[in-house]
C-alpha cells in the first residue's frame, strides 16, 4: 500500500492525506483548491507556483515539513530559478511532489476563481470566472504516419490534456492563423478558448496576457473599462460622445433616424467605430492593441442595443415598446464591425422590457438589491429615468418619461458636463445674490474675477440645484412660477416676454451673454421629477410600501447632484438623506462583472425575467400621480436645516 | 375507458390500436411512421396530407371503413379542399381524428425521411435528411403585459410545438430580418432551422421552398448541383472554370502563387464569387434566387478547400503535406463571402490525408465500397489520381502524381474539354490514316468536309487514345518511341528536331496549322500511366491482393475515355474490361448526399478517419514500380480483339 502524508495548504488551512509522489498541485485539487496552470502541467507557464514552508516555519503551524519532504528541483524549475522567474522557496506545483508531511503556501495568484479586491465602497465583489481562458501547448509535429490536421491534433490534445469537451470548435477566421503560430515557435503556441467550446486565438509561444472589454452604450456617451481577465482589475479606461448624437439627441428621434433606407446600418458603423476608438485608447493606455481584446460585454438601453446590433428599432417606438429579442446573446466582435480580435465574442446582456434594457439589468446587477431584505430603490437618470424597487423576494421596474433635461438639454444654456459647465449654484435666500461653480475650475465665482470664469453654460446639476435654490429663496413657488415680491435685478422678461432668472452675467462668461434659468427650464425640471417621483409613487403603491429602505442613485447625473437639494425638490421619495447613496456608473460596473465572470451573465438573464416591468404609460394612477407631483414640496418642510448652502466655503469645496 | 379502434396505414402495412379522437398523424407517429408537417399541426402547410380510403377500398384490404369513422372536415380542410390544395379523399392528418376502423394511405410525399429516387445506374440512393428544415409559426403578437422579444416568444414557441432543443439559437444577421417578416404577413411566418439548434432566416407568411448547393470544387473546373431540399431532386446544374487558373494550372503553382502578400485573399475571393456565380446561374433556371439557397457543402481537393477557407496552404507543399485541419467544418456563407443566403452555412467535408482531400472522401460515398466485399479500386482522376482500394473491411489510399497530361494541359496541342477539341482518336495499322471526332460535332472527321470541323487541340481522351492506336498501329513501340519502320507522311520531325504524329491536317483545323501528338506528350501519358499503374500495385501490395475485383473511375476524364484502350495502355491494372465501370463525377455526387442527408456527413467523417492513407513518395518501392510501369504493354496481349477501331461507324456514333 502507498504510504500516505499529511499536507496542508494555507492560507485556506486545507488538510488532508495524500500518498506520496503525488504532484502538489493535484494534491491541492483532491482537497478542493483549485490551482492555476495554462500549460497543463508542463512546467512552462510558471503560473501553479507555490511555496514550500521550511521546517521552522511548518512548525509554527503545528507540521513537520523540511525540504526533503518533497522532490528536488525539475529542470524547468532550476532554469526558472536562474532566471529569477522563480523565487528561493517557490515550486512549480506541477512538478514537485510530496515526499513526507507538508507545509505549502498558495499565493491568491496562483489560486483560481480568487477574489477580485473591491475598489471601493458601493462596488459589488465578485469572483473571477471569466468567459475565456487560455492554454499553452506544445504540440508534436505533423508526420507522415500521423495524416490529421494540426487543428484535430490540437484539438485532442487539448481535450486530453486540459479536459476540454470534444465538442471544443474553432472559429474559421481565428483558423488562419493557425499554421504561422505553429510555424513561429516550433509548435509552442497559446490557445485562448471561449467559454471552453470555441478557440478564438491562436499565439506563438506562450502569451499570458488576456484582456477585456466592458462596454456601457450610452444614448449620450460611451464608457469603456478595460480588463485584465486574469486578475480582473481594470487596467485602463476611456470613454467617449456617441456618435449617433448627429441623428438626434434623444431615443425617440433616433428611432425616427433610422427609418431612411441605410441610416440604420450607418448608425450601426458609427457606434460600433466608436467602441472601437474606445478600445484603441484603452489598449494603448496599458501598451497593448485592440487585437489583444478577447471578449467585449456590451451593457445599453434598449434602443441603443438593437442599433448596434443592426435590428429594426420601429416597435421600440409604439406600444407595447417589444423589442426584438431579449434574452443575451453572442456576436462575433467581426459581425458588429468592431475592430478588436475578429473572432472575440460581444456578449450583450440580456434586455428587461421595451426601454426597460440591459444597461438597467447591469444597474441591478452592481447595485444588487435582490441580494437583501432592505427595499431599495434605485434609480438610473439618463435621457430617461429608470426605477426598479425590490429586495431579495420581488422587484419591479418601470421607465419615467424624464425628458432630457437633467442631462442638461433642452435647456436654454443647457450642455454636457464637460469644461467650462456650471455645475453648482448658490442663491442667497436674503440678496438674491448668486455664486456658483465651473467643471475645471478649483474655486467658487465669488472668489474669482468674472475674466476669470469663463462660463460656457448649465449643466443638469446645476440646473437642479438652481431649481432647488431659488425655491428655497422664495424665488420659484409651489407652482414652479418664477416670481419675486420685491424688486430683484437678476429677474427678468427676456425678448420673447418669458420670465428668466440671470444665473452668470455676461462678463462671467465665455459665451458674450448671461446664463439665465428660464422658466421654461423649470418646467422641464418640475416635469422630470415629476416623472420620477410618480413613477417611484407607482411602484411603491404595486409593492405595497410606503417608502423605501434605501435609495441609490445611478449614473453619473446621480454622482454629481446634490442629494440634499435633490430631496429638497422631491426629486425621489423621502427615504431620509442618510439613506440615499450614489453609485456612480453602475451600469459600466454591472458590464464589468458580467465580463469577469460569467456566472453574473446567468445572473443578469435571472434577474431579467424576474424583474416586474410596470408600463407608466398605460398605468391607473400615473397620470394623476405625475400632476400631482409637479408641485414642489414646501420649502420649510423638506430643507435640510444643516446648511445654508451659503456660508463662504474652503477654495478647494 | 377510451375506446380503441384498428387503424392500418399503406403502404407499409403499419397496424395498431389507437384510441377514439386521435389526430392520424399521432397514430402514425405512434406506430412509427413519421408524417411531415411544417406548422406543427395547426392546419396551415398541407404537408400532412393522406388519403382515408373509401369503404370498398378498404374493404380490400380487409378492413371495414367509410367516412364515418373519421371526424368530419374542419374549416381549414373546407378551404383547402374549394381551392383545389387538398384532393377528395385526402385529409390534414394533423386534424383529422379517429372515429371507428380505418385505412390511411399515406403518401410518399407526406413521409418523413422517404428515399431519393435514383437518377440512374450508379448513382447511390440515399434517404433524404437535410440539415435543414423549416416551420411554419403564427406567433402571437406582443403586448403590454407580455415584455418578453419578438424572438423570445417565437423561441418558446419553436420549442413547445416543434419539440426543438431550448439551446436553439438565432444567426444574429437572420435576427434582422425578423421584425419585418413578422410585420409583412401579421406574425404567420416560415422559420428555418440548421441542424435543429440556429434559425438562419425568417420569411414571412408559408414559404414551403428550401434549396441547397452541392459543389464539387475541382482546380480546374467547378461543379454545382442545385437541390430541392424537400423533394431531393437536383432541380438544375450549373458549371464554370475555376478562376483561380490565373493563378496557375496545377496544385503546386497554386501554393506557391499564395506567397505574395494579398494573393490568398484575392484567390480565396475569385473562388468565392465563382460559387456565386453558380449559385446564380443555378436558382436563376429555376424561378429562384441566391438568397433561397439555405445550405452549400462543398467538396474540394485540400489545397482548393485551404484556399476557400482562406487557410495558409504552404504546409501541403512539403512532406508530410500536413493540412491545417481534416475534419468536417462548418462556416457561414457570409464568412466566406459566398453570395447565398448570409446566414446559410457552407459544410466542408472531411480531408483524408495531404493531398486526398475531401473531393476524394465524396467519390468513396458515391462509390461505396466500404458497403460491399468486392475489392474495389477507386480511381478519381483530376490534375492528381487520387486512389482508394478496399472492401468494407479495410480501405488504402493514395495519391498519385499524374500531372495534368491526362486532362489535356502541358500537351503540346492540348486543350480543355470544350467545343472543338479533338475527343475521339483512331488510327489505321495498315495505312496510318486516322479519323477523330470533335466535341460538338455529331459525325467523325471522314463523314465531314475538312472545312466544317475546326478542330482546335486535343483533349485528355484524345490524347490518351491516340497512344493507345499508335501503339497499337506499331507507330509507338514499347519504351513509348514515335518511329515507323516504313514511310508515313503523317510521321515527321518539327523544327525542334522532335518526332510528331499528325492526327489533324490544317485545314481540319479552326487554328491554322497541323495538330500533332508529339514524343513529349507520349511521354508525358507514360508518366501519368506511370504513377497510376505504379500507386494502384502498391495500394494492391499493401492489401494483399493480386488485383482488384472492380475498377470505379470517378471524374469526367473517366466517364469519357475509351476503357478498352485505357486498359490497352496498362492505365491501370487490369480486372477484365467487364467490372471497369465509369461513375462519372462521383465528388460532386458525393456532395449532394451529403447535403441531402447529415447522415452522410457523419458517414464521410468515419471514412475519413479510416480510410489508410500511403504516402507514395517515400513509400518503398514506389519508384522501382512506376519505372517499371512508364513501358507500354504488349500489344497483342491488350488490345481487345472485339473492336478493331477502323470499321466505319454510324454517323450518329
Amino acid at each position: 500500500m502507498t504510504e500516505h502524508f499529511t499536507i496542508c495548504f494555507l492560507p485556506a488551512g486545507l488538510r488532508g492525506e495524500v500518498p506520496r509522489g503525488t504532484p502538489l498541485r493535484e494534491a491541492a485539487s483532491a482537497l478542493g483548491l483549485e490551482i492555476e496552470s495554462l500549460c497543463g502541467g508542463r512546467a512552462s507557464c510558471c503560473r501553479c507556483r507555490v511555496r514550500v514552508l521550511e521546517a521552522e516555519e511548518a512548525a509554527e503551524h503545528g507540521t513537520q515539513s523540511s525540504g526533503a519532504h518533497v522532490s528536488p528541483l525539475c529542470d524547468a524549475e532550476l532554469r526558472a530559478r536562474t532566471s529569477g522567474r522563480l523565487g528561493i522557496q517557490e515550486r512549480f506545483s506541477c512538478q514537485a511532489r510530496i515526499e513526507g508531511e507538508l507545509v505549502v503556501f498558495v499565493p491568491e495568484d496562483s489560486r483560481v476563481g480568487r477574489p477580485i479586491v473591491r475598489k471601493r465602497a458601493g462596488e459589488r465583489a465578485c469572483a473571477l470566472a471569466p468567459a475565456v481562458h487560455k492554454y499553452f501547448v506544445e504540440l508534436v509535429p505533423a508526420s507522415v504516419g500521423e495524416p490529421r490536421g494540426d487543428w484535430d491534433r490540437l484539438h485532442d490534445e487539448l481535450c486530453t490534456r486540459f479536459g476540454l469537451d470534444v465538442a471544443l470548435t474553432v472559429d474559421p477566421v481565428a483558423l488562419r492563423s493557425l499554421a504561422e503560430a505553429l510555424r513561429t515557435e516550433r509548435g509552442r503556441l497559446t490557445v485562448t478558448v471561449w467559454q471552453g467550446r470555441e478557440v478564438i486565438r491562436f499565439e506563438p509561444g506562450f502569451r499570458e496576457r488576456a484582456l477585456g472589454l466592458a462596454i456601457d452604450l450610452g444614448t449620450t456617451t460611451l464608457g469603456a473599462l478595460l480588463c485584465d481577465l486574469d486578475s480582473g482589475e481594470v487596467v485602463s479606461q476611456s470613454s467617449a460622445h456617441n456618435p449617433q448624437i448627429r441623428w438626434g439627441a434623444d431615443i425617440m428621434n433616433r428611432i425616427a433616424s433610422t427609418k431612411p433606407p441605410g441610416q440604420l446600418a450607418a448608425m450601426q458603423r458609427a457606434v460600433a467605430e466608436a467602441i472601437g476608438e474606445l478600445a484603441r485608447d484603452a489598449t494603448l493606455a496599458v501598451g497593448a492593441r485592440p487585437e489583444d481584446v478577447v471578449e467585449v460585454v456590451v451593457v445599453a438601453n434598449t434602443v441603443m442595443h438593437h442599433i448596434l446590433l443592426g435590428l429594426d428599432v420601429h416597435s421600440l417606438g409604439v406600444v407595447p415598446f417589444c423589442p426584438t429579442i431579449s434574452r443575451s446573446l453572442d456576436v462575433k466582435a467581426r459581425e458588429l464591425g468592431i475592430p478588436v480580435l475578429p473572432s472575440a465574442n460581444v456578449h450583450l446582456l440580456p434586455i428587461e422590457a421595451g426601454f426597460v434594457g440591459a444597461d438597467n439589468v447591469a444597474a441591478v446587477l452592481a447595485a444588487a438589491p435582490h441580494e437583501s431584505d432592505t427595499l431599495t430603490l434605485l434609480i438610473d437618470i439618463g435621457t430617461n429615468g429608470e426605477l426598479v424597487l425590490g429586495n431579495r423576494h420581488r422587484l419591479l421596474s418601470a421607465s419615467c418619461p424624464t425628458g432630457p433635461a437633467l442631462e442638461g438639454a433642452n435647456i436654454r444654456f443647457g450642455m454636457r458636463a464637460a469644461r467650462g459647465a456650471i455645475e453648482k449654484v448658490r442663491v442667497d435666500p436674503a440678496t438674491h445674490e448668486v455664486r456658483f461653480r465651473t467643471i475645471g475650475l478649483p474655486r467658487w465665482s465669488d472668489r474669482l474675477q468674472p475674466g476669470e470664469i469663463s462660463a460656457r453654460g448649465l449643466c443638469g446639476s446645476a440646473v437642479l440645484e438652481a431649481v432647488a435654490e431659488l425655491f428655497r429663496a422664495g424665488l420659484i413657488d409651489s407652482t414652479g412660477r418664477l416670481y419675486s415680491e420685491r424688486p430683484c435685478r437678476r429677474l427678468r422678461q427676456n425678448v420673447d416676454g418669458m420670465w428668466e432668472f440671470v444665473i452668470a452675467w455676461a462678463e462671467q462668461t465665455a459665451i458674450g451673454e448671461d446664463i439665465t434659468l428660464t422658466q421654461a427650464d423649470v418646467r422641464a425640471i418640475q416635469l422630470a421629477k415629476a416623472a420620477l417621483y410618480a413613477g417611484s409613487r407607482l411602484l411603491l403603491d404595486r409593492f405595497g410600501a410606503e417608502r423605501p429602505d434605501r435609495v441609490v442613485l445611478a449614473g453619473a447625473f446621480g454622482s454629481v447632484i446634490d442629494l440634499e437639494r435633490a430631496l429638497a425638490i422631491g426629486l425621489f421619495p423621502d427615504c431620509g438623506l442618510g439613506n440615499v447613496t450614489a453609485i456612480g456608473n453602475a451600469a459600466g460596473d454591472g458590464a464589468r462583472m458580467a465580463l469577469l465572470n460569467v456566472a453574473v451573465r446567468e445572473e443578469a438573464g435571472s434577474l431579467a425575467r424576474r424583474i416586474e416591468y410596470l408600463e407608466l404609460s398605460t398605468a391607473r394612477g400615473f397620470n394623476d400621480a405625475f400632476v400631482a407631483a409637479t408641485q414642489l414640496p414646501h420649502a420649510e418642510d423638506r430643507f435640510p436645516s444643516t446648511e445654508t448652502g451659503w456660508a463662504p466655503r474652503a477654495a478647494t469645496d
